[in-house]
């Protein structure tokens, strides 16, 4: 089958490589779309760093560069192997693509994904959505209904996005302040409109802004450059300031910003991830009695996300703003996202194309 | 009667002053003794902060400098104001020294500590404890029972340690780790004790260490200097790490320690007050998903504080560490806090000596 391995820094080649035998307790899975995240591109321009250079196999799955790549997908079963038997052959289905110890519990309410090691399927081995077929755990794959399969390629940064509401502890009525209207704002944004909240998100881009206002995740979207992002969000709220705040830029005055807009006693969750460590305004965390709490990939978020998305409640279509097929991967999708990355959200991959 | 008052930095005076009337509602106590704490000290030094400068009234107190200081005390009822009908005349209590608008409820659960222009009773208005008498509110008037009204002067930042343990929402059997052995972090240590947690203390000062061991509040005391802190905490706890940490120190590495001595999805609470923006490990808060909480004075901890002090579950005396009379604040206390710190944890004055 076809596949997009990555081999090291600058080299991602579309090989031919063996399909994935189905072993018991495992799914086999026709990939449908596959979407394209900054963790691509970062494993592409500075990396390897999830991925596991050629010759350090990664200490669970074995496995190192070269390896298939792509995390987020969706798909169609098309096999089960022994013992799976609460799944059927021509579901659909998205993928909770981690890399975690054989022994490692992940039922409900156990934090699998700070497990010791834990790595993602499509960077630290085990197959990738950037091939035609995959074969996964049972455990991994979550059934989606109706929901089409290109818009279920975004169920996996969607449910980032769940996990950070989870970790805020925001509750309907509140209001939410994110700095940073990339994929993952914008995602995280979606699911606390979902969820009941007010959503102001502050954005530098025009491209960006635009598609706050044009997607409606965002009752208004700010501009630091129009004045203090703050200032403003405390005359929003009454002189209150913001229940709880989301980091989605990894940029030190968003964090900045975010610490003076909530209230005190406010949450504030930490999604970016920090390439340094960043100086915080710990002076303004003590004296308001905030909380800053880091969140990291998603733990049992996916049936909820799931749910958020087949009510109707999350239209992810307008996130999907390119698609290519797989011989496209660098030159049209890893390309644009780097040139021309304020004018994207999503671009999906069909691995078939 | 006799009071210290702080005019400006550098610029204390023991004077005579008015003694203060009982209004309706309030409670009129003699001072028994008052401890002198960092915040003093950088009000002398570096101030004012919190003291509203002469000339520029407290929003609250509608008062400034010069005005009395002494915010860690304890005393004798002598005349209770029209309406307070639940304490006795002759009853040994401490004072919760707030200063909170009017119509701020104090009631439980509420967080009065952070409420707009909160300051403290002896910094920001309203006389202190480093005079001969005092007159407050009812609502900050907690009896004491029989503990003796030395060992009472440190019930204050006693229930800064009980608050912080209240944001970190430890449990019995849980393990802490505690940066440095101040008064701050070695009382946090005694509320940890008493509520049953392992209590490890990082400490660079020998004398420091050596209180922190001849108290009892610390299971061991480690020494950056001997080894990598986090990972002794890690050989301490089977490889898992701290479930709770408490930053007391003020200084960025200590931070950065606790980060990397917690385990996966645990709360460090920083209690440290920072006079500038440190850089933090955010990299590890996100991976790890830790919450960094801020913490500022108490609020309804003063009763449960107190109750453990009564119990027995925790021995203010081995803090007290030296006595002195009013006219000696600054020549013996406020000198020994500056040149001979480590060597202290609380002086405690006797306003009547
Ligand atoms: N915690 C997790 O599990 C997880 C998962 C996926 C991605 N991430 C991280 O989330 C972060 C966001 O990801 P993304 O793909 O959306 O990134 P992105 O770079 O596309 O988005 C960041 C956005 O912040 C905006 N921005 C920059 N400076 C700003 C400022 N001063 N004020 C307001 N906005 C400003 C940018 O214009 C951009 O739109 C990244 O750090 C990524 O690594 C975390
Ligand atoms: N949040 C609040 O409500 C509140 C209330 C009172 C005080 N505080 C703050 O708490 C902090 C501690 O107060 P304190 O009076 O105990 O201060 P302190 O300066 O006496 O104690 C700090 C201790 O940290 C130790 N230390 C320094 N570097 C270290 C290192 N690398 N490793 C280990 N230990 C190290 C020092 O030796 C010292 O013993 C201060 O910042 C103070 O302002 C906060
Ligand atoms: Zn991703
Ligand atoms: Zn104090």
């Amino acid at each position: 089958m076809r596949a997009a391995r990555y081999h090291d820094r600058n080299d991602i080649r579309i090989e031919d490589v063996p399909e994935p035998p189905v072993q018991p307790g495992t799914v086999a899975i026709d990939v449908g779309w596959c979407g394209i995240c900054g963790t691509d591109l970062h494993e592409f321009l500075e990396g390897p760093i999830f991925i596991p250079p050629s010759g350090c196999p990664h200490p669970i799955s074995g496995e190192s560069a070269p390896v298939v790549i792509g995390h987020e997908f969706s798909g169609t079963i098309t096999a089960l192997g022994e013992g799976v038997t609460d799944l059927t052959v021509g579901e659909n289905v998205v993928v909770e693509p981690y890399i975690v110890g054989e022994d490692v519990d992940t039922g409900p309410g156990e934090a699998y994904q700070l497990s010791k090691d834990m790595n993602f399927i499509g960077l630290g081995g085990r197959g990738g959505g950037l091939a035609e077929k995959i074969v996964v755990e049972r455990r991994w794959v979550h059934p989606i209904g109706d929901i089409p399969l290109d818009q279920a390629a975004l169920i996996e940064p969607l449910s980032v996005g769940h996990h950070a509401y989870v970790r805020s502890g925001a509750r309907t009525g509140d209001v939410a302040v994110i700095g940073g209207a990339g994929p993952i704002g914008l995602l995280t944004a979606a699911v606390l409109k979902a969820e009941g909240l007010t959503v102001y998100i502050s954005e530098l881009s025009e491209a960006r802004k635009q598609m706050a206002r044009s997607t409606g995740v965002a009752d208004d979207v700010l501009d630091p450059r129009d004045g203090d992002v703050a200032e403003r969000i405390r005359e929003l709220t009454g002189g209150r300031g913001a229940d709880v705040g989301f980091e989605c830029s990894s940029v030190p005055v968003v964090l900045d910003m975010l610490l003076d807009a909530v209230r005190p006693g406010a949450v504030i969750v930490n999604v970016s991830i920090w390439g340094h460590k960043p100086e915080v305004d710990m002076p303004k965390l003590v004296l308001k009695e905030i909380d800053l709490r880091g969140t990291i990939g998603y733990s049992n978020d996916h049936p909820a996300t799931i749910a958020l998305v087949q009510s109707g409640k999350i239209d992810l279509a307008p996130f999907i703003t390119g698609r290519i097929g797989l011989d496209g991967l660098v030159s049209e999708g890893y390309d644009q996202l780097i040139n021309n990355n304020e004018h994207h959200v999503k671009i999906i991959v069909d691995p078939r194309a």
